[in-house]
């Protein structure tokens, strides 16, 4: 048969993801340190695994309802209330997802029609565009600058509005920038889009890893809240990427869309994460702070590395990665990544995996042990030296 | 804002599930017996359980590959294998997703594309259609009927076919009829298909759970396999539904394009399910028997007796339903279910939940144990009592 005839012919259209791409060669390889992948090296708190394994063994794990468990959305209204001041109706306004991932597919195909234009900040995570794309929108990409510090300013906002803008993607602390945006920032972006239809995905699956400063979220902002879909997860905060879960907070006739979708998509997310989230998020601050503690220690000391190697590094303020420029060594990113892992074994991900604004650079992840990341610049410094003698 | 104007507007005009709304009014009320819900009521075997908690203490819970730890996947292919003579490559040609929900989401997504007419087979399960026409496809119901066993003829498929016939979906065993396609009839719908470049979803969640008769998939008729995706998980099987998993077997040009919207849309399904899962597929055939020799005995108490009570039943032989006919009580099925549910407290499903051709059904479960369904049985029978006297 000929597939390609038969199937949808955007999803035959849409590229891979560019960081599963190199670590598809990485795995081929033996002796390969990476500093590639997105995902923290700690382990899930204690409390959130004996809460889990409780669960197993004394409940039968049947169907949450669809929106999830009310008491885990009762909790994450409270987190939410705690950590930006801003409440949604756990009844009404919260649905649990697998992951931020399918909080970002059910809100924007809760959102988007054929023909709507979607704003998408870059560079930023690989699935914004892919999804558009598939409810039929057009992604439209916002570049933001290394001299703006990665952040969204109200004129490059306000360039990119059209008639047909459906929807800004907003991802902040942002991967691979590590970029934050401060309130300042945000209430520029807020006067842009008070008074239009424009709606507001704000995907905050970093908002518990800054630096120094404080996240804050847009929706924080006068007006901003009814016009959000806000989006977070436990994944990179508590170290529960493989638990799958995540959350979608949104005005009350949105969610309702949310979850009506979710139930048919997905039915529920997994009834043991959601009972064992509920404990991350009122039992282990002490546990977060440690962690990003850590990486904040790592962070200093990878910008740091990187500067000193004469790769420029923006100093990042968010999330677990920099961004380090590359255009000095004369290699296009994907060039660099694969020299790089080819002749040191060392794998990072190339910068325009995030959209074309990000060639040049190259993605480099903090989640891993110092020693690790210690031995992985070095060899980032052979290299560096290896091709100044070429 | 006016959100109306901003929803995408055919989710807004999707209809929430049937049977949730039933729930609903349900939950709000003390002392309900419930014969409604489509999950087992057993418990998830133990060596399921004793594994997830092992995973849980020992390992850490990241993101598995997109497409499932491979081990799942040989584990898939090996089971399939043995069940209905069918090989799928584990490496390319199986995607494990969250629940069978989710492998029929990014199926229909992958494969129908604005314009297209998908053949729903009903009564059948409440997602298939809102999918597709969130993906702009048009849903044209084939409707099965009882005097065919609620099985699909070749002759009611050859009507519905155009040529912007995509896709047929084919949910056997059957929720709610619990109607099974025997290898003569699939023969005689692959006979119709062969030839055509209309693909097929089975839907075969089910498949385990059939009485007397061995399930046959679609997949294992001459030249089907090449034009199926085959969609299967652990929630009925294993009791297993708050664990979310399932999986889809697709040729591999197919499959490729399936794990791709799943990287983007879930990126992996739930880490210490997928491990437990294993233990499932490798080392529960016996619970299993178990499972389905008691609902062999809870199906044929409740067809007999809502045969005596005079609400005609068809033999189901497979799923855990009975479709009894309600029309000779003079009430639609949604007038039936409401006042069965005021009155004696009893919920049941309406049919027309299930697609239109289901009014003058109700669909009942017998996944509660037999005192629970005797109680609601003989509530029933009070109901119809009644009914008369008035």
């Amino acid at each position: 048969m000929d597939y390609s005839k038969i199937l949808n012919k955007t999803i035959q259209e849409i590229k891979p993801s560019g960081i599963r791409k190199f670590f598809d060669i990485a795995a081929e390889m033996d002796d390969v340190i990476s500093l590639g992948v997105g995902e923290p090296d700690f382990q899930t708190p204690w409390a959130v695994r004996q809460k889990a394994v409780q669960v197993i063994e004394t409940k039968r794990t049947v169907y949450t309802a669809n929106a999830g468990l009310e008491a885990l959305r009762r909790s994450v209204s409270e987190y939410t209330k705690k950590k930006i001041g801003v409440e949604y109706d756990p009844v009404s306004e919260i649905v649990i997802t697998v992951g931020g991932s399918e909080a970002i597919d059910i809100s924007i195909r809760t959102l988007v029609e054929p023909g709507d234009e979607v704003l998408i900040v870059e560079p930023s995570f690989v699935c914004y565009s892919p999804i558009v794309k598939l409810s039929g929108g057009i992604p439209v990409p916002i570049e933001t600058k290394v001299e703006n510090n990665f952040r969204l300013t109200a004129e490059e906002l306000k360039n990119s509005i059209t008639e047909k803008t459906k929807l800004l993607i907003l991802p902040f602390p942002n991967n691979p920038t590590g970029a934050i945006m401060e309130r300042e920032d945000l209430e520029q972006i807020a006067e842009v889009l008070r008074g239009t239809d424009i709606m507001v995905i704000s995907d905050e699956i970093y908002s518990e890893l800054t630096y120094g400063k404080k996240h804050c979220s847009i929706a924080e902002i006068d007006g901003m809240k009814e016009r959000t879909i806000l989006i977070n997860g436990f994944s990179k905060a508590f170290a529960m990427t493989g638990w799958r879960l995540g959350y979608a907070c949104a005005p009350n006739p949105i969610a309702q869309q949310i979850v009506k979708l979710h139930q048919y998509a997905i039915m529920c997310s997994p009834t043991v994460s959601q009972y064992a989230a509920i404990e991350a998020l009122e039992n282990c601050e002490d546990e977060v702070r440690k962690m990003v503690d850590e990486y904040n220690v790592r962070r200093r000391f990878v910008t740091d590395s990187f500067n000193k190697l004469g790769l420029s590094c923006f100093n990042p303020e968010g999330a677990f990665y920099v961004f380090p420029c590359i255009k000095n060594t004369g290699l296009t990113s994907e060039e660099f990544c694969e020299k790089l892992l080819y002749s040191k074994k060392v794998a990072v991900v190339p910068g325009n995996a995030f959209g074309d604004c990000g060639e040049g650079f190259i993605r480099v992840s903090y989640a891993y042990s110092l020693n690790h990341i210690s031995e992985a610049v070095s060899r980032i410094g052979e290299f560096l030296e290896d091709i100044k003698r070429n």
